[in-house]
């Protein structure tokens, strides 16, 4: 692990030169495909155990925490996931935890990346911020603490408004939105709570609030990828990175 | 629907003809693994209603119904997506329905096929039966139509055990497994209904029943992608291709 | 499976002496009393072990497991219930395992098959086939393994429409219904699920729907009955004759 | 079902020829024997509405109220069952009213009857007292307001005591029991709740605390029974009789 | 507890030496707020209606186990609260199990006395009954022996309606409630089901049923209190004094 | 609500003249009996270290929302609750929502504030960080927007670990926490989701945790208050202080 960390050090280190750059989560990352990476980054060494990257500046103590609970060494990157562990680093200031617990496997750590950036960041009829609020809504519904934390902080990024992340976070009901966002939230509460019951008069009802098929689309995948990683990181007892507790607060 | 089919059908025609990039395989796909295909195909030449690809053969009538309650024209096949279904015609004599369901967007399908195939055709310490297995009691968690039958079907003909598959569909309770497998069930179901309540005392029990850490994730995996699949088949009203209720019985 | 089946053929072929006489299982037997047997048919000789008795060609392998998990020998047939169980021989080629697990006890045989005749074969404003789905769907509910197997095979063979067979077993609200009888699957689900919560708007949304009170009746007694017969198997682990899997498929 | 009805007053002429042959009794009759009738009753004149079959004695108020809230009309009592009601009157003072319910029909009313007295006074490992105390605890898991009333009634009367009904209609895990009957009442409560997870493991823990293989039948049965009544019950608003509420208090 | 207890039966002698008027449980006490009690109220002059069992005779068995199962000594009563309970006694002729229970610790016991009797006898747009309905249908929802037993008497004895008691216990949907009370009670036992999905609709119902702003505070803290109680209850194994079982059947 | 505002705002106005020492909210104030005080407490000597909002400066814009959904004027503050307004503004810097929700009649503020000191700030075998963890973990299980926020802040302020507020907020499963508090959470959520189902052996769990049976009255009656509160705030859709959300992170 000591020689893969150094190497995310040095990205750091290279990475903080442009000071005042803005550091949105994972998501913001530009374009989000792990595709052609010119310069293939020096491969780490040798596997790792799963262990939070640090930050630059001394992290805090429950970083250096196992990312999840299973012992799964970090395998080497290939050049597209070290260029995009690179351009996190530099933009977020911070490898997030679910890519280091993927990274034990470059064929998975690539297909949630390519998944995870389509939906989230990719074109689409909803908003950012309205996948986030979908994310969170879904998260909250599973208790899922690793999604919550995390994109309960891109909620208070996105809205700049820190209490819609935490009305997603603790009861979306509570939370004043307009009649478009409230429908897109019951049907990805429902889908997630009892999938089984959904139908037309569902869809319908997304439509009547403005929603094209498209968007119900969008809503169903982003709402059933959350219900994926909600398991996942259940399941593995994934743990956030600390610093997205402050984060817009 | 005409024109549609016409249209995936040249392209399917076309498709061999250049050598291709190795892509992953879908599991229906006889014998399972991703083979390489030599030429990829002419796309297709512009986008069609999302509508069932037809069997050669003269396809039961049910199989003329949308594939999804969702208007999303089936966008120009990639090269390498159209090579893919050439490959599906070829070796199951069917087009997946979520598959088309998916070609309204290319991005969208290749990473839903790229994850599909990493998890369900994969190395893993888990068999491909067993994934199907999981897969199904997973779905049937959710009573998901469209993963019910269509898995149903790769657990009945993975294991040559009609029962099996009618097991994992109905209950998997009353199925007669060895420890191993009942504890992975045991696991994928709770993770489904209250993801919240796993711990560390249900990753010990699998482990105790002999998997690996790495075994622990790919159960997880698998039963989270079916988490997301479920919902995105009943948000969609996802119809399966009717061949799959008569394969293996 | 091809030569359970052959075998099951020829029995039929010897049963089905007179051409055109209609097959379906258990339910189908005319009139369903066990009284008036004309000749009756030799009583078992002593005691059995709770075993599948078996069809008169060798039956599949897995028929030789237990019928139920309880340790309960089989009583001397009544000449009533000989003579029924030679009708289900001669006219199914099989006795339903349901029948055997009841045999312990010549009383309770006799009151099991007199309401399930009534009920399923009696006059009712309900088709047989609506008695079928609704026994379906609430077997599905409480996912019991014997009458989800048992009855799907009737939805299919009564209704000619395998698939039909596969919503009901599935999630009913898959099928495309008509207004009519998703009321009634509506009803008879909402009062397995949630007795208590039936009301006079459940009742007047079934009026609505043009059922008249004594259909009412009987869709509530055939849900009812399956919620004592999922009971009953799911109890004593009841398992059903591998005949039916294939059946109407 | 002319014929079938024929067939069985054929029967019962027959039966009553020969004295000491067993008869259903109902629950509530004292001491619990199905005695026999000497001579049978004159049967109703007519079919009447659905309406509460008055005590001798002016019976209260609220028994005017129809027994059931649907429109069937009480068809001719046949023979054996205007005896059996006879036999209520004289020994209980009133026809409870589930009788009542079911005297539309006389196939439904004598099945109904016939199963009940089996399964609730017949010959069993289980005392009355013990399937009365299922019969309570499964009602209130289902919330039945008619059965709670009757059985509730009932377990009053054979316990002799007051508190123990009050506790299986509130709540049965507050009773004071001892380990067999509270492993009884725990399987037939789960098997009220999850038919499904009831397993070998569940079995056991009743044969751990005493329970035949027969027994066993017998608690299922009897809880599978009330899942029935239960739902029958409720899907018709059945009114319990009025006299039941002060009955061994 | 010995001491307790002792004290306790003194205070019953004393009370007791005069012959009580029936009155109404804990809930019946004028004013209802433990503070300084200038005089020692009347004794009532008359036998009771309802016939309660005074503690002087000798109490049934059952009355002398632990009121609840922790082992918690009662304190020394503070004046305030050994008139009250003084007045308890005088007038219902017994000590209701929950301020013993309280007992142990005057604090609390005076904080619960003050919040109960505000809530259940001050002033209310709803009526004492309405309160100990909503307090029997979230204590049914619960499944609380105690307070079901404790309050259902008193529903019986305001409404002078056994039946209306049973009800509430049982099923309070079984009851003929007008639309008012059935609103009420309808959001009563949401809010206890399903807390967080009580919505502005829900407060619009109760105001379309006739009821004001402060009514539905009221049917809110009333319905929170009794969720407060049946999990101390619960909690503590509280039991109610057999006296209640008999009132007002 | 005018009239009400401005009295509060009055009060604001005086109360923040002199700077507060940071004090939890609500829970900290001493004694917590809303009994007579003669004289006005002496204010806080020195600015906050949780740094406040102070009501004086602008509050944010969410703040002028109303507190709850009903329309219910505050009422005349009582002398006691006069001071202990002011005392919550020096010490707090604000009146907690709760305390200007129930401020429309003096008995209920008064005997909510009584009950609630005496459980959150009295003796008690528990520390005040265990009986805010209970009320988080609680009000979690419950999705109470205002409890969450307001108690979820207490945690982090007693813990002086924002982590740990955050795991009660999400899923309590996840915080690691000694086997002890591990129990005592376990069981307040039991009773929060099934009380009817806790019984003598999860006493015992607790007591094996180290806890006496006075500890156990204090976890049922913290769970039970909240239980209460939660559903008071859902009910009325109370709107915690927006200062709360930056506290102690």
């Amino acid at each position: 692990m000591n020689k893969a960390n150094k190497s995310v050090k040095t990205a750091n280190k290279a990475a903080s030169a442009k000071p005042g750059e803005a550091k949105p989560a994972l998501h913001a990352i530009k374009g989000g495909k792990p595709v052609l990476v010119k310069s293939p980054p020096k491969p780490a060494a040798k596997p790792a155990a799963v262990k939070p990257i640090p930050l630059k500046a001394a992290p805090p103590a429950a970083d250096d925490a196992p990312v999840i609970a299973l012992n799964l060494p970090m395998a080497k990157l290939t050049p597209a996931m070290s260029s995009y562990f690179k351009k996190c680093q530099d933009k977020l200031g911070f490898i997030p935890n679910v890519l280091v617990a993927y990274a034990f496997d470059m064929t998975k750590l690539e297909t949630f990346v390519a998944m995870y950036n389509d939906l989230m960041l990719g074109e689409s009829g909803l908003s950012k911020l309205e996948r986030e609020m979908i994310a969170v809504a879904v998260s909250s519904q599973n208790r899922c603490y690793y999604c919550l934390t995390a994109h309960g902080a891109a909620v208070r990024q996105y809205s700049r408004d820190p209490l819609l992340g935490e009305h997603m976070v603790m009861n979306y009901r509570v939370a004043r939105l307009n009649k478009r966002q409230r429908a897109m939230l019951d049907f990805a509460v429902k889908l997630t709570a009892s999938p089984w019951s959904v139908e037309e008069a569902d869809r319908e009802r997304l439509r009547r609030g403005g929603f094209s098929d498209r968007d119900i689309w969008d809503i169903s995948a982003v709402a059933g990828f959350f219900n994926m990683s909600n398991r996942v990181a259940s399941a593995t007892d994934m743990r956030p990175n600390t610093v997205y507790h402050g984060q817009a607060r």
